[in-house]
């Protein structure tokens, strides 16, 4: 099972805790002796889409390209974490389709969390600067986002832990053959929220 | 040592045969067990680099994007066949720094081809129109082609067959233990031109 590659996508708004999940999915299945890697939005950005902006377009292209880079690593035996807002479902569709048609399993996780919460949180202070409309085309607030229709997994940063997303995460992988068996169990928490969909 | 990912990067000029000769490769490594993947210049610009051109700037992103690329799937085990013009020296050498700094073998190929002999060959006939003036920054007619320096290997698509230079690069590497042993054994066609660099 370790030969096998898998692409995990965690979308949701910035600060929704993608990259935070993605660290903790990383850690257990490193732990497991799967090869692991990240790719977030903002450092492919860097290294592959530096000019790009946030249209819509460009977006979309930064997103594809994330999906192609996460294709040839994960046809490769690579368990990929993608993380980017990537707020169309256009471009995560056409990823996911990328990847499948390339016999690769694709694993869309909306990192959920209300917009308040996010403004209330407020890490990086983007959404102040957002709200004062010092960035334009910031994503929930003056950039749309779409959610998911039928997330393969969906989990909650504002209502649970990391560990427990992750753990959530793990155990959907698990009962899916997509990873080896001795991964973290899970815990019992809103397990019904993960799609039975690999 | 099938685990161990190496990168073989051909430059040269456009037609002097880096794309023929990857396949080459390829097919020897495939055979032999190894995980291949191509990453060829005019494939990646369609999907990392759409929008760039070709001034000193734009090359160099390319070559840069493909590097990061190709370190990746190295890292991971993957013998990257990366096969770009990448007339530039100091990009080529960022690109060689960058994943020798992540642990992984990088093998610089040169695919040496006179100009003369290109623009007689013309396959695709790029270089009439260059000469023409009808295609702009074309490498070796109107934009520059930094020959390396030291390459780790070096081959003549005018004085050797494809087989014979396929030959010579896996014998090098075998020779420098970055593949197994049962590659095709190599000929003795100026042996003397691979540098034992790995």
């Amino acid at each position: 099972m370790r030969n096998r590659g898998l692409v995990i996508w965690l979308t949701g708004l910035s600060g929704a805790g993608k990259t935070t999940l993605a660290l903790a999915l990383a850690e257990a299945l490193l732990a497991e002796g799967h090869r692991i890697e990240m790719l977030d939005g903002d450092e492919v950005r860097e290294n592959l889409s530096r000019g790009l902006g946030f249209s819509k377009e460009d977006r979309d292209t930064n997103v594809r390209r994330i999906g192609f880079v996460a294709r040839l690593l994960a046809r490769n035996g690579v368990i990929v974490l993608a993380s980017a807002i990537s707020p169309y479902r256009q471009s995560r569709d056409d990823v996911r389709r990328s990847i499948e048609d390339d016999g690769v399993r694709f694993l869309e996780v909306f990192v959920r969390c209300p917009i308040d919460v996010l403004v209330e949180r407020d890490v990086k202070g983007l959404y102040r600067k957002a709200l004062a409309g010092e960035i334009k085309n910031f994503t929930g607030i003056s950039d749309p986002y779409e959610e998911p229709f039928a997330p393969d997994c969906e989990v909650d940063s504002s209502t649970e832990s990391v560990d427990q997303s992750a753990a959530r995460i793990l155990s959907h992988l698990l009962e899916a053959g997509a990873t080896s068996s001795s991964v973290t169990q899970p815990q019992a928490v809103a397990a019904d929220t993960c799609e039975a969909a690999l």
